[in-house]
């Protein structure tokens, strides 16, 4: 395949997902129809369903898209960046997206083939941060009285409660310290007598 | 009022609550009509809202009921202590209902009267929380290098993260060990060194 037309494609599936993005967190997965999926991609359905295999796949790509940007920020910064991000505000993940992926766990809860699905694309994110604190762990940063699994569990459970708290409207300007007790908790203490 | 009909009262209005937490965590909170709530409940529509002025004040009153059985186990012991029985699949909080209390966060995010109502409910646990952390330190168990409002504010956003795990049915059997590093992260380290 030549390579323009390559990008043609990459392009076109970009602009699907950025506008679909958009649509999911105004409207909600369910609220999000096909109709209104046209009106924000400026795309026709057979345009995007060329692309996408359905509704459910998009959402699911958009959910990889998150786990690949978070894995990145992961890989330099580790997962407590990226939910300091999250409390920021960026326009990757503002609160209504972050309340549409919420919105989809009874669906999560009882479709074993879509939660599946969301599993592998957010595996990502878990190998990105147990790599990190591997690698932590093997410069002398991280505590050694507790599992890299555990402490990975640990940031990600974390990490949910980030994402909740956000989607729910609740007020987040009390959260930075406890980033950093977060931070703390799985660092190497500086005293060495634990 | 004589006391046989404030029982009475009383008995009326626990045989809704506990018919329409089933309906709410089974339908979820749109899928929760007013037919499907006399339905669960096993009163008319005339008998519910005659006790609760609303869908809203019967969905509220039942986060009411949840924070208040929480309190009392905070009390006695602990925040923690709630996720550990969250995780243990306590009857009263199934994955289903918590998965109904995620549901309303696009609610709560965009309706501040709904927002305001439901943090009043929720405030009592905070409230029990942050007392039992108060008597903790007091009693010279809790770590003393941040303050309670930053730890009670960690132990809230874990359990955020513990209700939308469970909620989204997440694997929960690797929790275990990281409530354990939640419980040890607000307590005093015994060799007083830090």
């Amino acid at each position: 395949m030549p390579r323009v037309s390559q990008d043609h494609l990459d392009a076109r599936r970009r602009q699907i997902l950025d506008g679909a993005r958009v649509c999911f967190a105004r409207h909600g997965y369910e609220g999000a129809t096909v109709r209104r999926l046209e009106e924000a991609t400026g795309l026709s359905r057979g345009a995007i369903f060329h692309h996408f295999r359905d509704k459910e796949s998009l959402f699911l790509a958009l959910a990889e898209d998150d786990a690949v940007r978070m894995a990145d920020v992961v890989a330099e910064q580790g997962l407590v960046q990226v939910m300091r991000d999250l409390l920021a505000g960026g326009s990757a993940h503002p609160a209504d997206w972050l309340g549409t992926r919420l919105e989809v766990s009874r669906r999560l809860r009882t479709d074993p083939d879509f939660r599946a699905r969301w599993a592998e694309r957010s595996q990502q994110l878990t190998i990105a941060t147990r790599q990190r604190l591997l690698r932590q762990r093997e410069a002398g940063n991280l505590r050694d009285d507790v599992g890299v699994d555990v402490l990975t569990a640990f940031l990600e459970l974390v990490l949910e409660g980030v994402v909740s708290h956000l989607a729910m409207g609740l007020p987040a300007d009390d959260l930075e310290p406890v980033l950093d007790l977060v931070e703390e908790t799985a660092r190497r203490h500086r005293t060495g007598t634990r």
